[in-house]
């Protein structure tokens, strides 16, 4: 049973916080207790969400998930959040509750386990999806992984979670309720309300309603698309376009979709059976996604369909559809294989097509049209973008769909979740429409900020360490600082110039002229005449050092790096890294 | 007049060029001549658009662009075309003929005219902005310009070039009509039709119709958006939007566009009006694009509207209109700055309005976005992205308008023009449907691939040397290698490791252990144990190798860095720069 404290608060509200509009309306009935809402990723930025939630001495943990790198972050393949936040705090972590299982909500449970092992609590799909990481990273013996039912409780600590089944993207959805002594919490995941889902499992609408109408102290609720009007279409939307995708193509179909969509495999799966057609599933993650959906009994493939990568190539071309992973271009993923023709299995024809039934995510437009370039030099068409009826439809909810959450919901207090600040801002904006159903303040919280809320109302209250583990590559171990990743910046702007100085050790004089080594420096002046100016300002340096300097390593490198930098700032206009090397012999 | 020597083909057509369709038709009554049309940048690219037309002893150049660098080429600031082809023939170069004043078309000509000063023509416009580059290269002094009206024409050797108005985001754009000995050419350059232009010149219809009776040989068509249904919005189109927005706001107006797009300044100039506000123009490309616009007679600029930046201060904040350069998230742009606080002259308040009037570039989107995410934790709130009526509308022609182009000209031959290769392949598939015209054979060519025409028909026929030039900053000199970019490129992902080895040049022994320095490495172990583990992966090759070998500076350094690469990825899985120093002491 929830425990609800929340009497319907007056019509008054401020997008601004508390402050803005005076003295909050105390929470009447509750305990004199302290209820902390910290956002550790996926506020204010894209990816790896993770959230804390603390009330007395228990916390749970709500997603925890990872971030592909943004190109700023050179040689880098993932991203974590900072975990110091729960390490710091590890005798009081109850466990971690997840959503759903996108990456940007699992993809960080290894590296979570790794320095804190705490039970992980989701439904059968979300918890089979870990399990493979886990034993990837050759954690999964020592973790303990509890599923949930959809509609069951679970009790952590002082907290009770009750798992809503949402409709999203992927098969398995939840929101979560999450009863504490100050009130009910509705976490609602990534969602959007799907009316006519692929699985027949609808949108808890009953289950918010029912929260709604006992009052609800604090709604946190996805932002992602909050830019765009009306409705989101139904999953059900892109059939007709396959429909007519398969019955116009004379040759090969090759689809790709990310691996989670369940439910777009299974449309891919029934529309090419109707039309007599094989389906080779090309791409390690979509063999195995689809492996533990059909084992759990998400995913109905029809008998005999499936058709082994080896006998692709004796298949014929009209009857076969191929699903391959790599909707975002990513360099060894099948679809980016297929299109510079090094795929193992599939060769493209000249009239085959080739169907993106994925978002093109931000930043990842150059890899992905790169690839369809090269589909398109093969002679094969691509279908792609928007278009009615459309071939991807996105498992976000649209304005609409967050209004009737915000309706049905009509929480005291609001969080936006999962997007960019401008998102975030947007959602929390029209929130603002909603007051006369009770919402008192918005707050928008970046990852770190701080909700507190006790029985005196909801505050942003300060700031928890925050931020990025960058991991160089999938193992758990190799993470790379801050450092070394502005080390490579620099170097790939400008690249590096080093001077070697051999100074005697027992005169302190330095008897030859000086090395230059540079590598991705490109010099006004011509090599040699660039190398020998180099060297005139570092002898000047050193002549006009005293002994005492010379013979001090640490002075004499800051005096050599700052008299090459201005040199080389005012030669070329560029600021490669410039490091000294005294050697003494 | 044209020259115009193709009578009505035969109804047979393939996009796969001659070859697949047999023995194409011989030209009639022309004479033993070769055309070639060799494209220099631009196709199966975005960017630095420029194409050499080569017939008997003359070449005509058709628009000189540049690019910016994406993310590849790490510090590097401008792409222009290489311009060998045209510097290995500059005997025969009779001019550069520009369409427009966009820096995708025009920017490249400081950097040809720095190599081959050959005159330029193209309406005032363009050579009004072409003339402010070429002064900031001092280089305006030595350079020819051609101011060619609209409708008029030109001779360069062999050729008649006539100037067609068409419609698109620039002023003063225009088709091109070439006439050849062989027959007539079109090269539409960036186009839409726009039934109602904001200045009311009318795109070139009836002299298109006019052509493509006659009889045109070869059709080269902007593809830029093949992808987009149906036909693009009027410029006017964004002007019910732009009403709405001013009379919703009660704060500031900040609008960022192109600076180049002079009709949409045009409508922010005149709703700014109605609405009873100043405008300042921030930017220093938008206050001289505005500028030149107007001293043409091309901008109206409403009396006493508009306000210095130095008076913004001052002015009430529901009356004032920003126009501020920026659009993509440029660091330094007048936008860029405003986000984050540091602009001189104008600071966001709460509740003041950012309207970003322009297209999002594929590969800006996460600049684009950091910069919206500033704006929205200043308190302003920012519109932006599709929506209905526009506040952007595309300058490039949708499938209907490049259809009826391809209607109208109805032409022998067909190059797509102006995008990546997937774009280009789907234009040529467009035209696919349009063989009962008359097309005989499409081509998709990409940068340095020739098409040969002569009285045998037209084919493709070898390759022109082409490439990139990358400008490390604005000056014509600083080029930079490929080297120096791939250097960059891999010392961004994986960092540098320098061994320093100092050998006694007497003894041929190296009597003290190596120095190891890295930059952006990574190690897997901590830094003393990678680096003593290092130093023993070197000494044990010092100890392999011969005194002959250890004396050659070559063979010691191929041997260790040989050595030294294979430790470091076995023990990190990276590939950093090794790159070995040898010290003879």
């Amino acid at each position: 049973m929830p425990v609800t404290a929340v009497a319907d608060p007056p019509a008054t509200a401020s997008r601004q916080g508390p402050k803005a509009k005076g003295k909050p309306k105390p929470l009447v009935d509750v305990p004199d207790i302290k209820l902390q809402v910290v956002p550790l990723g996926g506020l204010g930025e894209f990816g790896m969400n993770c959230m804390a939630i603390c009330c007395g001495e228990d916390i749970l943990v709500v997603d925890c998930g990872m971030m592909f790198p943004d190109d700023g972050l050179l040689g880098v393949d993932i991203v974590t959040p900072d975990f110091t936040f729960l390490e710091e705090r590890r005798e009081q972590v109850r466990g971690v509750v997840l959503t759903h299982a996108h990456e940007d909500h699992i993809g960080g449970v290894p590296f979570l386990l790794g320095r804190l092992n705490v039970p992980v609590y989701g439904t059968e799909f979300t918890l089979a999806m870990v399990e493979r990481r886990l034993s990837e990273h050759e954690l999964l013996d020592g973790a303990s992984l509890r599923v949930v039912r959809a509609g069951a409780k679970v009790r952590l600590g002082c907290f009770e979670v009750d798992f809503i089944p949402v409709t999203h993207s992927t098969a398995s959805a939840s929101a979560l309720a999450i009863s504490t002594p100050l009130g009910v919490l509705i976490h609602t995941g990534d969602f959007k309300i799907d009316p006519t889902p692929v699985d027949n499992v609808l949108f808890g609408l009953h289950a918010f309603a029912e929260y709604g109408k006992r009052g609800v102290l604090l709604l946190m609720s996805d932002s992602t698309n909050v830019d765009r009007a009306g409705f989101s279409e139904s999953e059900r939307a892109v059939q007709p376009r396959l429909d007519e995708i398969f019955s116009s193509a004379d040759q090969r179909v090759v689809i790709s979709c990310f691996s989670s969509a369940i439910h777009r495999i299974q449309q891919i799966l029934d529309v090419s059976e109707e039309h007599g057609r094989k389906v080779a599933l090309l791409g390690r993650s979509l063999e195995s996604a689809t492996e533990t959906a059909h084992r759990l009994g998400l995913l109905n493939i029809p008998d005999g369909i499936l058709l082994r990568p080896d006998d692709i190539q004796g298949c014929a071309a009209n009857r076969l559809t191929a699903i391959v992973s790599g909707t975002q271009g990513e360099p060894m993923s099948a679809l980016s294989r297929i299109a510079v023709d090094t795929h193992r299995h599939l060769t493209l024809q000249r009239g085959d097509l080739v169907v993106h039934s994925a978002r093109i995510i931000p930043g990842r437009e150059k890899a992905i049209y790169r690839m369809f370039n090269h589909v398109a030099r093969r002679g094969a068409d691509i279908v792609y973008g928007n278009m009615n009826p459309p071939v991807h439809v996105s498992g976000h909810g649209s304005r609409e769909e967050l209004s009737l959450m915000l309706n049905l919901v009509r929480p005291r207090y609001f969080v936006p979740l999962h997007g960019e600040y401008r998102q975030l801002d947007r959602h929390a904006r029209l929130a603002q429409h909603l007051t006369h159903h009770g919402l008192e303040s918005s707050f928008v919280l970046e990852s770190g900020d701080i909700l507190e809320i006790d029985r005196d109302g909801a505050r942003k209250a300060g700031k928890a360490p925050v931020g990025r583990i960058c991991i160089d590559s999938g193992s758990v171990d190799e993470i790379v600082g801050d450092l070394v990743i502005r080390d490579r910046q620099h170097l790939s702007e400008d690249g590096i110039v080093l001077p070697i100085i051999t100074i005697n050790s027992h005169t302190g004089l330095c008897e030859r002229s000086p090395e230059i080594v540079s590598r991705g420096f490109a010099p006004a002046l011509d090599g040699d005449s660039f190398v020998s100016q180099a060297q005139k300002v570092i002898m000047e340096t050193l002549d006009r050092s005293t002994p005492e300097e010379r013979a001090d390593r640490g002075v004499i490198t800051e005096k050599v790096r700052a008299d090459l930098r201005r040199f080389l700032s005012r030669q070329s206009q560029r600021r490669p890294l410039v490091m000294p090397v005294i050697l003494e012999v």
